[in-house]
């Protein structure tokens, strides 16, 4: 079995969003089990008008939960590309804390995986947006 | 305090769609604690080509599913409409099984209500589809 | 190159339906160019309380809209499922009108094809619902 | 009439925005008739692995030019705020032409304005991503 059909751990998962998304300051808290825990601490850059994180740092973190997942079970596939995703906002984050996106695989198929994200701001349990989103991942040669 | 302003119980939803709605054979399972289940017994009107359970079948308990949870917590408020409902078709459903129907708020606004719904067929832990609704409610006078 | 490689005709595409799908009564009113028009005459079996066309009418339409635009284009596949479909409702469906469905392929790649779908009250232009899918097609051999 | 009832040009959009989200880039290129369009120029900081834009700088853009539609529409509600965005990614963009979106809205209701974006690698007709989203607006004193 090649490296690339195994799943990544989340220290490997992060080099990897370091090296691919350097401006990224997401941390991946944990993987696997069909499932993986990011964190995006928030600064001004991530604000929107009324003290607010913006959507789309809510948005880019849920489509980062939902890579994780997948690359937590099938390995690195750089090639893996988002199809679809969509976001609901529910409640306004608060300002000072940091982001948690949790997100669960709903299947991992052969050529389609779909996943959804709850977004939370760290240590409430009401969610501020919840996403499902599909990834396409390319034929393994 | 008027009844419309307590929530429906799962006998009450299910006289409440029988009556609303006679051509549905949907049972309400349960309904409470911001969720509801519902089972939606298989017979040839819902079969595709292929043997399986028709999308139009599942988007519909699916959305029988979210009215459940809301009227479950706000009681009886028929004009409450669906705004939205986004479906993922994940895996094919047995054509000789029940399709049970888990739905959880994630937000029950004034205005506004938002839920997922998770559908299995009876007796698999592996989800056939899910979906993410949300229903506008009307202004109480 | 074999008949499933070119598209079908309206007049192929209704007899498809009406063979798979005997319940139906939708009307394939025309298909080609990457899009599809299709009607569904409204009887109470679609009506709603409150005198409207029920949501899971108008997303069965919806999907068949979608179906039809891309067996309109790459020939009779029965085995092309629905990944995804996203449907907004918009405004309350007269009840005493057929309702339109005009879809348009925004992609039509080699395992995946999505479009959208806006549906009218029959002489009206101000879209009751709008909807967007996503199917998959399986490789052919 | 105040001023808050009238629509907004596309000079006041693009004034509100720069003062509003300082980091952003984004060009408003017209404004009203229900619609806006809007251009995301592409520096390294939009791209992702691969030379392409990045989800997110979609998402944004996408999320931006139904904000502007609206305001377009109604006048500066700078507490307008998205409920729900879904995107479908269709195509790869280039990495070096600038993003077009062109929004068309499906409804301006009171509480709800609901409306469909189409995003285009400049100079180039295939869509590389379509997204609908609604923005809920606050009720006016």
């Amino acid at each position: 079995m090649s490296e690339s059909q195994q799943g990544m751990s989340a220290a490997a998962l992060e080099a990897f969003f370091r090296r691919e998304f350097p401006h990224s300051t997401m941390v991946v808290e944990s993987v696997g089990g069909l499932g993986a825990r990011l964190r995006q601490p928030v600064d001004t850059a991530h604000l929107r008008p009324g003290g607010t994180v913006s959507g789309p740092t809510l948005m880019a973190l849920a489509d980062a939960a939902l890579y994780a997942a997948i690359l937590g079970e099938i390995g690195q596939v750089a090639l893996a590309v988002t199809t679809s995703l969509n976001v609901n906002f529910l409640r306004k984050p608060a300002a000072d804390c940091a982001v948690i996106a949790e997100c669960r695989l709903l299947k991992l198929g052969k050529l389609l995986a779909t996943g959804e994200v709850s977004l939370y701001s760290e240590g409430s349990d009401a969610p501020v947006a919840h996403a499902v989103g599909t990834y396409a991942i390319p034929p393994r040669s």
